[in-house]
């Protein structure tokens, strides 16, 4: 554990992912003023902070429940007691079936959901059910333009909903249209036109669902990227926003819309100089957090200091060379970055420790650290 | 756990480690029998597998020990029974100290040995140990060409090398030379151009230590990529190849020299196709690993199998498209891919799941996973 409550940020153990709490919680309330004069319900994803106490005050702020993405990521939020999630992903596979039907057995007063694309899933899934004697809502994933995952049109739509109202363990609930690649689109333009032609497509799938007498209760969909397009839309019914709670340098280069809410960075990872050269040839710090600290993926990280810039990453060193003015970055100085990635960086640690005026209040798990199964 | 000792390859869960036993072992067998006619010893970096078991391997292969980054990650190597343990990093800070010193005071019959690039380093490592009363060996470390860490010149050698004499805990054992950068240099000249700057520069350290009384019996350096150079070069005492046991897409990119020892792929990331679509607009299949299996930080993942390319890795998935021929890749089928670069990879998992003939012999834990203190 790097640190304990009590203890000053500057004693904190590195490399250390390092939770603002001041600016964690403006995040929160942001999120849920701007979507309240409309209806739809927020379901935050917690693949980007697998931690159950960031859960619970999700929850506490107004969120349904939240998201996850694999069967063994839901276990620690249900045992939790986060009463309502959905795993907005396929289960694939009767070895999987056969642990998210146990998962459902295992927590029968919560709500739990699985996405769907493939007739052959939806009876692998009933029949893993009707064993278990366990219930589990589903959802028809639409592929609304990432070509990742999903169906493309509405028949396919109507013939899986149809395959689901035929299991007798298995409820329909609707549609997961999640535009993921939209969410890093840069201009706010082309983040409207993704979100309108995937609203148009959910929308055409929905009416198909109900023209055949089958029911389609949510629409759910919406990242930190474009969730003020989908919660506007008058189609989606709940949204799925993840990183606007903890940030990363990859969403903050998106364009912003004015009347949409800024979120602030809240998750730091908190280094070491553990090597320093400054002489005529070189002025060079190197960090003892590297690859193994955080991931570079979508982009470096990103220091919250100015004068230096991040030359290389190894498994475990950040080199930094001095460009201009900013701080000396002594030996054993313990200087901020701001992760290129969330969610991957998350997944490398075990500890948020959360801090507010430079001193740590909490240490959460990263419950669901690791869980890809 | 993705699988038990006795299960088929084809029911161990998704996405996981798998090790392939028998080209490990050929790897382990290709290195010792490559530097055998040679008297360095082999030391080889556990930070690339993190793994007990595998260490053992290697020390009942031939190896005197291992390397590791981090005190956190040596801690399991050395309860595990490795008795020679090198950190080839420097430690930092009086927290850090403190934790290697008490890990040093609680393996008294151990050899543990730590890197210094400052004075002051010396001075807490030598209070630290008083304190414990604990021994360590120290290494300087040498920036022979990467500019990530050590001192450049003899005479910074040598200044560090009196520091170390003059604390009563510490030993003072040699030079730690390795050229992080040099090992993915593609070309076998720009590498041999490298080791050989390297090789002068470390032999001109070691004069200088002797020259001034000091001892100096060991230079330690060199990875996957240049250690037959290291090995034939006359001067380094002690290798430390990683990557060879596992290898990466990343590594078999080199450009090898042919008297040198081929190393096999023998760690895979074992896959599921969790979406299909084929029709006339696309023949895409969706693995369910992403970036929380794989890192890409060294370029994409291998497909094992021909006539498939990678379009997209996010967090949970791997989009590849049809461009030729190759498997089906079914809905539910277990592809392997070969992981972009190894030490990030398996820093993700928790367990290694090790094969012989397409059934689990083992599974073996990732000991360190996750120890970036």
């Amino acid at each position: 554990m790097p640190a304990r409550p009590g203890d000053a940020l500057a004693d904190v153990d590195t490399p250390a992912l390092v939770l603002d709490l001041d600016k964690f919680e403006g995040n929160l309330e942001r999120l849920m003023s701007a979507v309240a004069p409309r209806s739809v319900r927020v379901r935050p994803h917690a693949k980007s902070h697998k931690c159950v106490e960031i859960a619970r005050r999700q929850v506490a702020a107004g969120a349904v429940g939240i998201c996850c993405q694999k069967t063994s990521e839901a276990e620690p939020f249900l045992a939790g007691g986060i009463g309502d999630v959905l795993i907005t992903n396929e289960v694939i596979g009767s070895r999987k079936t056969d642990q998210l039907a146990a998962l459902a057995a295992r927590h029968p007063a919560a709500r739990l959901g699985v996405c769907v694309d493939d007739p052959r899933a939806v009876v692998q899934l009933g029949q893993a059910c009707k064993q278990a004697e366990a219930r589990l809502d589903v959802y028809i994933e639409l592929d609304v333009g990432h070509n990742r995952a999903g169906v493309a049109t509405v028949a396919a739509v109507v013939a899986l909903g149809r395959a689901i109202g035929a299991q007798t363990h298995l409820t329909l609930r609707g549609l997961q249209a999640y535009f993921g690649s939209a969410q890093h689109r840069r201009g706010i333009a082309e983040r409207r036109q993704a979100i309108a032609a995937a609203t148009t497509l959910a929308k055409a799938a929905r009416n198909g669902l109900l023209g055949a007498g089958l029911s389609c209760d949510t629409i759910t969909g919406g990242g930190t990227g474009t969730f003020m397009l989908e919660t506007t839309s008058g189609v989606y019914s709940e949204i799925q926003p993840g990183s606007y709670a903890l940030m990363d340098a990859d969403y903050s280069k998106n364009e912003q819309d004015p009347a949409w809410p800024v979120f602030d960075h809240s998750l730091f990872i908190l280094t070491s100089v553990m090597s320093r050269r400054k002489d005529d040839l070189t002025n060079r710090a190197t960090l003892d957090a590297g690859l193994k600290a955080y991931s570079t993926d979508s982009g470096a990280a990103m220091p919250t200091f100015p004068g230096w810039h991040i030359r290389g990453v190894s498994d475990e060193h950040t080199v930094m060379h001095r460009i201009g003015d900013g701080p000396e970055l002594a030996l054993g100085e313990k200087p901020l970055l701001i992760p290129g990635h969330i969610d991957p960086t998350v997944n490398l640690h075990d500890w948020i420790v959360a801090v507010r005026n430079e001193r740590v209040e909490a240490v959460w798990r990263v419950d669901a650290r690791g869980a890809v199964f």
